[in-house]
């Protein structure tokens, strides 16, 4: 374990990014994400990213130097194509454009095609809800996930982010994969050489298995097989509903914006959709009630009485948010794999290491 | 097992909601959502709520004469009040109201308070789809959903339904509750003498539970327990995402109305809180395009390689599609206690029986 300070980690990913190509503006969008994810202890989506990153310039996946443009435009909505440029830098543009419509119209809902993967979600709801704003941000991804009586991963994870603004208070942040775990997980059960337990996967023949490491390869030589949806195998616990909200997110980003489905992404480009919502609460007359209101039931569910062996109930995103006051005060910890390849690349690039 | 023409048992609810003090319109919209919803084979929802809808009228928590009406408006959105009335009757008075937006200004949102339960939510946002708009609905209820790491049931099973309109097919309808299954569930294991899979409920110290009877009777004496979130008990299989999505519906509907949470639901009155989106899709400039683009991905999904020992992959909405036809050839199907309830009613009201 290792321990660094976010500014000196995040300067580093930006003279990267801009070694590969990119300007300090889109440089620090993606340090800025990045380094975001690991504060925030979702390691899996932070600066671990940053080789793939590189590799994906390098292979032409991702152009450093791409611009957005709006293809078409409302007071209250946008379509962007993202020309293959980062991820991070593209949704930071959509995001404020919907920002800014709802400021003046009261919603505003963004779509976009052709970008690549932007990292966590909650980074780009959060913009919006530091405004005062209730804000929505999903993506589709890479094909990882099989969806109910299927053996096939044709949909992405499809992550959803939705958060709203709260008086004195982390915002509710919820941001979250829409299979049962992340790709992520299966990889650090993989490398720990311990089983996962039934529900989170599939194998080629669409049998439940513990075998991590099995459904790893199998995504990576699309043998079949891959990542179930919250709710599990079958339709039992619900695994239907996981599969028709990933169904609904790639409606949202790839369809509305005519962007490639998961199953079509990363064939030349990443080709990756994205969608943007924000909504101004006081679209329904009631601002200040409304913030003081949602206070009552948060309250109420963080008081309930817990089960057994349970110390404490979560509100969503109160775990990230804690876990970014300790990076701040004590430095971001990444792990021996993610630190000793930071270092490698660094010396790659003849770039000072922090 | 019994056979029922639609429109007799659609005219037999009606005449009974008269009986009980509703005018044509209000009956007819009681009567329309129910049977539909017996018609889709989802019968949790259907006729065998009359009983409960007679009670609540004569309880007072059910005004049959209210009418809704609105507080606060804008050209995208409405606060409205339902003033105690029926469900179906605010819900189809609220979401023509989303539907008109959407249709002069690209979206429109409604949030509801003070309204009652509302039947099945894909009736309300299939009223959007038909009109080539896509469609959301949400709605909180009793509260009856135990929270990741609680042992109390705050939260209502919070129903979702999202709709897309499509070319020569029946629409993509999810509709679905946001507890791993619905109430209904484990009332059927109760009565078939059948335990239930752990990962649906917890009993009164939050623990895991096989026991349905006990879980139906610890929610009725308030006991503690209840029904799980999508994604079952704890964390590891995404409980806490099913949780975060019920927090979502609480403040869109509760929340933005004003109205009252889950967990205050059925004190005097059913104060049951309802949301409604509406978007024309063409505000993104791609009317056109969209709905075949869709199609891309739907064709996909239902022709990938099936796991074995599966017949047919499903879209959501066609299961219940399928069931409807066949009611309308051959009748709506009804249960022995359900029929024989019904023909109790219409003893104790002396209405004729269809």
């Amino acid at each position: 374990m290792h321990k660094l300070k976010a500014e000196k980690l995040r300067e580093f990913v930006k003279m990267v990014m801009k070694r590969m190509g990119c300007d300090d503006e889109k440089a620090i969008a993606i340090a800025d994400v990045l380094v975001e994810a690991d504060m925030r202890g979702i390691h899996s989506h932070g600066v671990a990213r940053l080789r793939r990153y590189v590799n994906h310039m390098k292979e032409g996946i991702i152009d450093p130097r791409a611009e957005p443009k709006v293809v078409f435009d409302t007071p209250i909505t946008s379509l962007i194509d993202g020309n293959n440029g980062p991820g991070q830098y593209v949704s930071i543009f959509s995001m404020k454009r919907a920002i800014e419509k709802a400021k003046a119209s009261g919603v505003g809902l963004v779509s976009v095609r052709n970008s690549n993967h932007f990292g966590i979600a909650g980074y780009y709801t959060e913009m919006a809800v530091k405004e005062g704003l209730v804000g929505i941000t999903m993506t589709n991804s890479a094909p990882l996930a099989v969806h109910t009586f299927s053996k096939e991963a044709v949909l992405g994870t499809n992550p959803v982010s939705i958060g709203f603004p709260r008086k004195n208070a982390h915002p509710f942040l919820l941001d979250m994969a829409l299979s049962a775990v992340p790709r992520g997980k299966l990889e650090v059960h993989a490398r720990l050489e311990k089983e996962i337990p039934l529900g989170w996967a599939v194998d080629e023949t669409g049998k439940g298995t513990k075998d991590p490491k099995k459904v790893l390869e199998n995504l990576r030589e699309k043998r079949g097989g891959g990542l179930l949806p919250l709710g599990g195998e079958g339709e039992t616990f619900g695994g239907h509903k996981g599969y028709g909200l990933m169904v609904l997110v790639e409606l949202f980003t790839a369809g509305l914006s005519l962007g490639s489905f998961s199953f079509e992404t990363y064939s030349d480009k990443g080709r990756i959709s994205h969608f943007f919502a924000v909504m101004d609460p006081r679209i329904f007359g009631i601002e200040r009630n409304f913030v003081n209101h949602m206070e009552k039931l948060l309250k109420r569910l963080v008081e309930s009485k817990k089960r057994m062996g349970a110390e404490r109930i979560y509100l969503h995103g109160e775990k990230e948010y804690e876990m970014k006051e300790k990076a701040m005060k004590d430095g971001v910890e990444l792990d021996d794999p993610t630190f000793d390849d930071l270092r490698k690349l660094s010396e790659e690039m003849e770039l000072e290491f922090p």
